[in-house]
Parts: C-alpha cells; sequence; structure tokens
C-alpha cells in the first residue's frame, strides 16, 4: 500500500496570525477525481482536530479514509464529477508542518517553540495548497466541526476563493461549555508528569494524559441518548476485567471508551493535540464584526450555502448551526439549513452516512 | 463556632451489601427544628456525593449549610413544623464512617480495605440512625442527586419506613453517560502517580486527579446554558493570567473550575469519593424488580411524592425523573411531578431555591 499523501510548501517566511513565522512548512493533503481544465470543479475539506488528510480511499492509498462512504464515483462527493482535495491542517502531525516538526533553525522538534497557532494560520495554510494547485475559486469549501470553524476563516480572510460553502457540526465561536471540555483535555495532558511541559520522549509519553483527553472527547462526541440504547448497563463478561485492578472498569461503555483511548494514544503528538484544541478555543467570528458574530458572518461573500447540524450535539449545538446559516443568509447566501435528529451526537457526520450523504449530495446536485 | 454534628453508632457487624463488615462504624448527622413527642414530624435528607450533614446553619454551627434557605422557620423545610435530619452518608469523609477512617482491626486507615460500598448500605446506616432516634416512620424521606438513589434504597430495604417522598434530581439507575462521566473522574485520581493505589499522604496527595475529576463534576453539575450567559467568551484580566504557564488559563470560564477545584481538593477524601462515586454507578432499582426499573419502583409503597427534575441536567435526565414518578404512581402513591427549566442543570436545587422552595414547601404543606 503505497502513500496518497501529497505535500505543498508553504511561503517562507510563513506568517502566523498571532506573531512568529515558519520557515520551509508544509501541508500534506490528498485528492480524489479529476481537476477540470478549467479548473473550476474543485471542494477543499477542512477536517476536524485528529483525522489526517485521508478522507477516502485512493488508489495509492486503498485503505478506507475517515469519510470513506462520503467520497467516491456516485456517492455525496461524487468524484466522476468533482476534484476533491483534504488538507490536513497546519499544526497537525498527520504530515503537516506541527509542534512536533524539526524546526530548521535548530535542528530540534519545535516543541513548545512551535509559535500560536490559529485557525486563520490553518485556513491561510490551505489556501496557499490550493492556490498552489491552480485554484482560483473553489466549487465548495466544506468544513466539519474544527474544520468547519477553519472554512469560516478561510472565508473571512480570502474573499471570493470558495463560490459555495458546506457547513458541517461547527460554530462561529467556541461556547464556554466547550472551552471547558477542551480546557479540562488540555489540563490532563498538561498535568501528566510525562508531557514534562512538552519535553516528552517514546520512553516517557504522557499516555495517561491524552487517555483522559481521548475519553472525554468521545464523551462530548456522542450523545447520552445513543449510549442509552447501545450500552445500557451491560457489563463486560468476567474474562474482560481485571479484578486485580482497584476500580477498574467493569461497565461496557468503559471498556469502550478505553478502546477509543488506546487507539488514539500514541497516534496523535500531545503538543499538536495542545497547539489545535486552544486554536479551537480562540476561533472567533466576532473578530470579523467588531465583536458581534452576525457582523462577522455578514462579511462572507459566496452564492449558496448548506449548513447542517445535529439536535444531540452538546459540544457545536444546533442553535449554532442556526446562527451560521442566519447570518450566510443576511449576507446574501442563498442558504439551505438542514437540523437533523440523529442521536449520535457530535460524531454524526461520521456514522449517519445516509442523512449526510443525503443532504451533501443533494446540495452538490444543484451547484 | 461550635460543631452541631451528632453521631449515631451502627450495629457492629454492621454487614455490607456486597460482602464484608465494619466494626464500630458510625455515621454523623445534624438536626433542625423539635421532633414531636409521638415522633411522627421527622424528615430525613439523603444528600449528594460530596456534601456533609450540614445543611443549614444551627445553633450549634451558624455557618450556612449546602441547602442553607431550603432549611429553617418558615422555609420550604420548615422547622417549626417538621424535625429535619440530615445524614452524611456512609463512605464520605465528613464524619461518618469511612475509607480514610482507622480500621479496628489493624489499628490504620482502611484505605482499599474498606469494604465494597453500595447505596443500599449508605441507607441502611442511615435508617439505623432514625430508628435510633426512636423515629418508626419518617414523615417525609427527601434524596438530592446520589441521595435520591439512596432515599429509592431506603424505601427498597424497609417497607413502611416513609410516608411520603421527595425525589430530587435523581435516577433510578445511572445511565452510561453518568457511568461513563464518573468512570473517568475516577480513572483521573487513579492514575494520578499520588494516589499510589489509594495510599497517598499529606505531603503526597493526588491533588491533579481530584481537580481533574471536580472539573468534570463541575461541568456536568451545570449546564451550556446557563454559562453562555455567565462566561460568555470573557477573558480574564491579564493580572489573572499566569503568562509563564504554557497552555494556561485564559477565559473566565476556566478560572471559575479551578475556583471549584481548588475548593474541593484537600476538602474531600480521594478513596472515599472513588467509594461512593462507584456506588452511584452501581445503584440500580432494576435489581429489585427482576430486571426492570418500573418492578422495582413497584415495591416501594408510600403515601403520596414529589418527583422534580431539570430539563436542562444532562447527568439525571429529566426523562428519568419522569421514569421515578411514574413507577411510584403505578405503585399506589399519589405523585406530583414538577419538571423545572431552570438553566443551572444538576446543580439547579442548590441555586434555583426560588423554584425548589415553592415546589417542595408546596408539597410538605399538604402532607
Amino acid at each position: 500500500m503505497g502513500d496518497a499523501r501529497q505535500y505543498h510548501l508553504l511561503s517562507s517566511p510563513f506568517r502566523m496570525k498571532r506573531g512568529g513565522e515558519l520557515h520551509g512548512a508544509r501541508v500534506a493533503y490528498e485528492t480524489w477525481g479529476t481537476l477540470s481544465p478549467n479548473r473550476d470543479n474543485a471542494i477543499l475539506i477542512l477536517t476536524g482536530l485528529s483525522p489526517s488528510a485521508h478522507a477516502a480511499a485512493n488508489e495509492q492509498d486503498p485503505t478506507p479514509g475517515w469519510w470513506n462512504e462520503m467520497i467516491g464515483s456516485g456517492k455525496a462527493f461524487d468524484t466522476d464529477r468533482f476534484h476533491v482535495i483534504c488538507v490536513n491542517s497546519l499544526g497537525s502531525d498527520k504530515g503537516s508542518t506541527c509542534a512536533a516538526s524539526i524546526d530548521p533553525a535548530t535542528g530540534e522538534p519545535y516543541r513548545l517553540t512551535f509559535p500560536a497557532l490559529s485557525l486563520e494560520d490553518v485556513a491561510n495554510a490551505a489556501h496557499e495548497a490550493v492556490r498552489g494547485m491552480g485554484i482560483e475559486q473553489l466549487a465548495c469549501l466544506v468544513g466539519c466541526s474544527m474544520g468547519g470553524m477553519s472554512a469560516l476563516a478561510y472565508m473571512l480572510l480570502h474573499p471570493g476563493a470558495a463560490r459555495t460553502h458546506i457547513s458541517v457540526d461547527t460554530a462561529p465561536q467556541a461556547q464556554p461549555f466547550a472551552i471547558a471540555i477542551r480546557s479540562l483535555q488540555r489540563e490532563a495532558i498538561r498535568l501528566d508528569p510525562h508531557w514534562n511541559e512538552g519535553r516528552y520522549s517514546d520512553d516517557q509519553w504522557p499516555e495517561h494524559g491524552m487517555s483522559i483527553a481521548r475519553k472525554l472527547g468521545v464523551i462530548t462526541y456522542r450523545s447520552a441518548m445513543e449510549w442509552n440504547g447501545r450500552f445500557a448497563r451491560i457489563r463486560l463478561d468476567p474474562e474482560q476485567r481485571d479484578d486485580n485492578e482497584p476500580f477498574g472498569f467493569e461497565f461496557q461503555v468503559e471498556s469502550y471508551l478505553e478502546g477509543h483511548a488506546r487507539r488514539f494514544n500514541r497516534q496523535f503528538d500531545p503538543n499538536s493535540y495542545l497547539y489545535l484544541s486552544r486554536a479551537s478555543d480562540w476561533f472567533d467570528v466576532a473578530e470579523y464584526g467588531q465583536g458581534d458574530v452576525m457582523r462577522g458572518l455578514a462579511s462572507i461573500h459566496i452564492e449558496r450555502a448548506l449548513v447542517i447540524g445535529v439536535s444531540t450535539d452538546i459540544l457545536f449545538p444546533l442553535e449554532q448551526q442556526e446562527t451560521i446559516a442566519k447570518g450566510l443568509e443576511a449576507a446574501g447566501a442563498q442558504v439551505d439549513f438542514v437540523a437533523l435528529d440523529s442521536p449520535q451526537g457530535h460524531d454524526a457526520f461520521l456514522v449517519d452516512i445516509e442523512n449526510y450523504s443525503r443532504a451533501i449530495g443533494g446540495f452538490l446536485a444543484t451547484i
């Protein structure tokens, strides 16, 4: 199996919104479908905090991607018609320059000397990559979760760079509940003695902190309703339990979270996680509207938008999607607002493929 | 200021539901008002996980209690009419025998040799204390949060021991979301190297774990809606920030959580927290109904009940209060069900005194 990742070298220096600059930085991306001769059929997908650019299988890497059922021939993102691009966020460790990358000035990993990262930087890096492909205007800019905020930054900073927009389970700014959750995730990592102010090693890895952070993430990405049906109060089988472990796991839901934490741990660089998490708290459309979200959204000019949210999402509640929809509409876009009742919470876009396919495929068929 | 705590010595041995027994154990309690000559005006309050028996100021201890505005002359729990008792849960470190107590068999603290604690044990200990006061039947048994589950255990195990019941923000069993949150709180404590399998000391205290556990508690005890109004995205003043702390606090909501954690830390014994937290996960009315919650509730026989819940409670969702109300009604009680829209979430019973006073005072006026 090959590697489908391609890389775009960013301008050097690449100036960061909050000060500092990167030299020789890059972002990883993958593509599906074919760019049309006049380069007007490109769709850019900006991801949530942890996914890589491998959104779907492709020739070079046939392993399923994180949105595998959504991208392909005849699927919602129909690669017979569109050229789909997914960029790994700047600051993420899935191929893009991040806190774990080598600082060319020192030959050592940046760690906490990596400059403060904002979603505006993520957006600017993705925009440079798209321009580097010779694409002046995206047919559609798509953002999921954190990527939805990066997409708003993209449109705010680069007027005219997208003709249409799909906003998936995101927000124009983090609310205090989401800030509290992310702050606690960061704290769990920071308090792990192995984090060591960012100077962990393979032997001394902040596994405990990352495990708590991931579990808290999964708890808030899903929904109580889904878990009532899925786990109820079912106990683990005796052979799945460690009875020598005081206060060890006993319920299936605990083991489910542990499995998620194990699969995540060592798969994501803890410092990069901290940088991206903080960037999510910082982002605020209101900064572009003299402190007002609606005024901020009013400066985004696109033709059409599809805004999707889920009633069971506690991290990016539906009202926030409604705000985005109203704001883009007030700015002159023709907006479709889809409020789903998927039981899976924030993660519904990764699970409830049927409803997301119908909404997204239906929208893209009309642009 | 004196100490209002009184103590009831439990039967010795005191046999625990899941095996093991305590010798010379006791529970702490406080009282307000006067017991009538025929001992028929007693109200017992069972508490949530962390509060002490000091629910309100009294002569011996005039400091405000955790339900201070609810208990007193002319208040919802009117001490001109009722004799109010609040028992500190067995297993809690606020005066009752707990994991931090000295095991008379060894002269050393129990720590993890304390027997497995269930809410049935909490209920049995409280029941012994009430019987020790010469009270055959409570005029009303009240339980808040975890104490609501203890109260259900009390009525299941001691038929006829309560004439009426007030159920506040509780559940007939923990749902997987609540289990997941509590499991993660326990894990944060267990993963703290200073926890040391329960053998921490004043010098090596699992402060980090307790801090994370408490913050996660506060996040789930309150509601996103309340915080949107209260904190929004307000930043800390520069002098409140520690700019040398990487990824340090920046938003008011983070500092609010930190304040809660600081006030809690060292105020609650970590092992006792683990025992009570697990007991909350274990409790299940369905055990008393061949696996069925409604059948379990059907074996509770009381004259009247008031069941209160809050629509913004994510830990003990309103549907669970509805289940309790329906179950008690099906069992023959006359039930008042009050669904509040208080914005404060699970903690509303501690904050929205106006609505809880009206509901509880109104109910008690008619019994």
